[in-house]
C-alpha cells in the first residue's frame, strides 16, 4: 500500500457511499449553501455552550451520513473523528451519543483529510466494513478559545480567517457506488519561522506546497493528473504563497486548476478576511461539494489538501513559530456519475 | 482483519523491534526506574516551560528506540503522536523536530494503545515499512492545564492520580525479532455520570470492563488465554471495580492476572495518591518494563488496555459527566527471548 517515501495507494479503491454535512447559518448566507444537507439559523442550536452546540454539528453530520447510506451506528464499526478544540471535546462527546467505537484525530484544519485517509486504509485492509470520519469547527467556539471572547470586539488584521461553523462526515465501504479515495500523502511538519497567528494561510502554505510536491513524487504524477487541487484554507493569502513555491518546485498550477475551500465557502461580500478555515470547512466543502462537482463537471480525479496549523495559544504565548501540516487524499469518480 | 464486532487480528503479526522510553526524577525515584531508558533528574530538562520540556521527552523515546533499531528517522514512514496538553502541543512540536510524516492522535490516557493499533494496522497492511507510536505526559504540564498551578498549593482526595513524566515510543515493522502486536480492540464511549476529576480511575472502570468483555467476545478467548491483562491507569480506586464489573460480567480476573500501570510504576511511599496516570505511564510501564517482563516470565501472550478520560477543563466546568475510553492491544511474545 505504501507508494514513494509518504504515500498510501488503495488499490481496493474504497467507496465514499454517502456523506453529511452541517453549517451555521454564516454558512447559509454564504456562496455554498447547496453543500450543506442540514443548515441551521441558530449557532447555539439550542445548546447552553458553544461546545455542546459544536458536539450537536457532529452528531448530525454523522447521523445525516448514515441515514443516507440507509445505515445505523451498529452498522459502523469505527469512527474517526477530530476538531481543533481543546482534548477534543466536541468529537469524543458526540462519540458518547453516537457509541460508535471511536479513535480521536488531531491535525488542526487537516484533520479532514487525516481522518479520510486513515478510514480509507481501515476499509482497504478489511480492517471495518464501514467507518465515518469526520472534522468540525465552531466559529464562536474557536475564538473564545484560541482569539478573545466575541463580545470583545476586538479587531482583525486582513490576513485573519474566519473559522466556519461546519461538519462534515465521510462513510467509508468497500464496495457499491460512489466516489473513490484512491491515494494519500500523509504530511511532515513544516515551520518556515511564521508566529503570527492572524496570518494561518501564509504559514500553512509551506506545508502544503511540501505535501503535494511529495504527493507528485510519490505517484509519479504531475499536475495534469488531476482534474481540481484543492487546498483546505489557505486562504488569500496562502493559496497564492503556495502557487509559488510549487513553481519554484517545478510544478505549475494555473488558477483553474489550484483552488482553495477556505476561498469558495462564503460570498465576497461577507467580512471573512482572507477566508474560511476550520476543520469543518474543508471537510463541508469537500464531501458537501465538490463531491458533487465532480460528477457535474465530469471530473475524473481530484486532490484534496487539507492544511493544518498545529499551535496552541500557549505555544503562541511561549513565542514558538507555528509548525503546519498538510495532508492530502485522491478522489476519483467511479463513472457511475450521482450525487451524495 | 476485522474479527466480532470491534476488534482487529493482526495474522501477519507485527514485530516491536524496539522501544525508547524517558522518565524524570520522580520516576527514576518509582518503583520501575529500570524500565527507562533515559532518566532526568530535571523536570525542565533545561527547557523554559514544561510543555517544552515535555516536547523533549518525546523527541528522547523516538530517538532512542530508533537508535536500538539502528534506524533513522527517514527509515520510519509515519509516526503516529499524542498526550493530554490542548492541541497535542508536545507531540506537533516534537514531529517538527523529527521530521516524520505525522498523525496526532488524541484517546487521553488510552493514547498508547490506540498508536500501537493503528501502527500494527499501517505495518500490517504494507501501508510502512516503519511506524513509530509515541505517548507521552508530564506531571507539571497536566496540572497547570487541568488542574492549579503547582505553587498554589491545592490539596487533593486520595482518589486523585498522579500523572506521570514520561514518555513511551515503540516501532513497529512487518519481521525479524521482537513481541509481536497480534490483536487490538478499539473502545466505545463509556460514561456512568461520574463527573469528579479528581476519581478518573472510577470514572474510567466501566469503560476499561466494556473493552476486555468486549475482547474476549470479539476473539473468542477467555481471561485464561492470557499471562496478564493490565489496565493503564485506573489505579487503587478503578481497578477493583473494573473488576467487580467484569465479575458481573461473567469473566473472573484474579489479582495475579489482573494489574494496572497506574500501581505499577510507584513506590508505596510516594505520596501518588490512588496511583499513577497519563499517556506516558502506560506507554511507558508497557514499553519498558512488561516487554521485558514477558521474557524473564515466560509469559506467551499479554493484554494491555489503555485507559482515556475525554473530558476537558471546560467540559468538567460546564457540569458535564466524564465521557471514558479503553484501548486494548494483545501482545505475544515470538519465542525468541531477548529484551528491549
Amino acid at each position: 500500500m505504501l507508494i514513494g517515501k509518504q504515500s498510501w495507494q488503495y488499490t481496493s479503491r474504497p467507496v465514499i457511499c454517502a456523506t453529511g454535512t452541517v453549517g451555521g447559518p454564516f454558512e447559509a448566507a454564504g456562496a455554498l449553501p447547496q453543500a450543506f444537507d442540514v443548515l441551521h439559523d441558530d449557532i447555539w442550536v439550542g445548546q447552553e455552550s458553544f461546545e455542546k452546540a459544536q458536539t450537536v454539528f457532529v452528531e448530525e453530520a454523522v447521523k445525516t451520513a448514515l441515514k443516507k447510506a440507509s445505515l445505523t451506528t451498529d452498522d459502523v464499526q469505527f469512527m474517526l473523528a477530530g476538531d481543533l478544540l481543546n482534548q477534543l471535546t466536541p468529537s469524543s462527546f458526540a462519540a458518547r451519543t453516537l457509541q460508535i467505537p471511536y479513535m480521536g484525530l488531531f491535525g488542526a484544519c487537516a484533520t479532514s483529510m487525516e481522518g479520510l485517509a486513515i478510514g480509507a486504509m481501515m476499509v482497504h485492509t478489511q480492517a471495518a466494513e464501514h467507518v465515518v470520519a469526520v472534522a468540525s469547527s465552531h466559529h464562536s467556539a474557536t475564538e473564545k478559545q484560541f482569539r478573545y471572547p466575541t463580545e470583545y470586539g476586538g479587531q482583525k488584521p486582513p490576513t485573519a480567517q474566519w473559522t466556519a461553523t461546519a461538519a462534515g462526515a465521510a462513510v467509508l465501504t468497500g464496495s457499491g457506488q460512489g466516489p473513490r479515495v484512491t491515494g494519500a500523502t500523509i504530511g511532515r511538519v513544516v515551520d518556515m519561522g511564521m508566529s503570527d497567528p492572524f496570518n494561518m494561510g501564509g504559514a500553512m502554505a509551506p506545508a502544503a506546497a511540501d505535501t503535494i510536491a511529495r504527493h507528485f513524487t510519490d505517484f509519479n504524477r504531475t499536475p495534469e493528473d488531476y482534474d481540481l487541487i484543492v487546498t483546505g484554507d489557505l486562504g488569500q493569502i496562502g493559496l497564492p504563497v503556495a502557487r509559488d513555491l510549487l513553481k519554484q518546485k517545478g510544478y505549475m498550477l494555473d488558477h483553474d486548476l489550484f483552488g482553495d475551500c477556505g476561498l469558495m465557502l462564503y460570498k465576497a461580500s461577507q467580512s471573512v478576511f482572507a477566508g474560511a478555515s476550520g476543520p469543518g470547512c474543508s471537510a463541508a466543502v469537500t464531501y458537501g461539494h465538490l463531491l458533487n462537482e465532480m460528477t457535474k463537471q465530469g471530473w475524473q480525479r481530484i486532490l484534496v489538501v487539507a492544511t493544518g496549523a498545529l499551535l496552541s495559544p500557549l505555544s503562541y504565548q511561549q513565542k514558538e513559530s507555528i509548525p503546519c501540516i498538510a495532508h492530502a487524499a485522491v478522489i476519483e469518480t467511479d463513472g457511475g456519475g450521482h450525487h451524495l
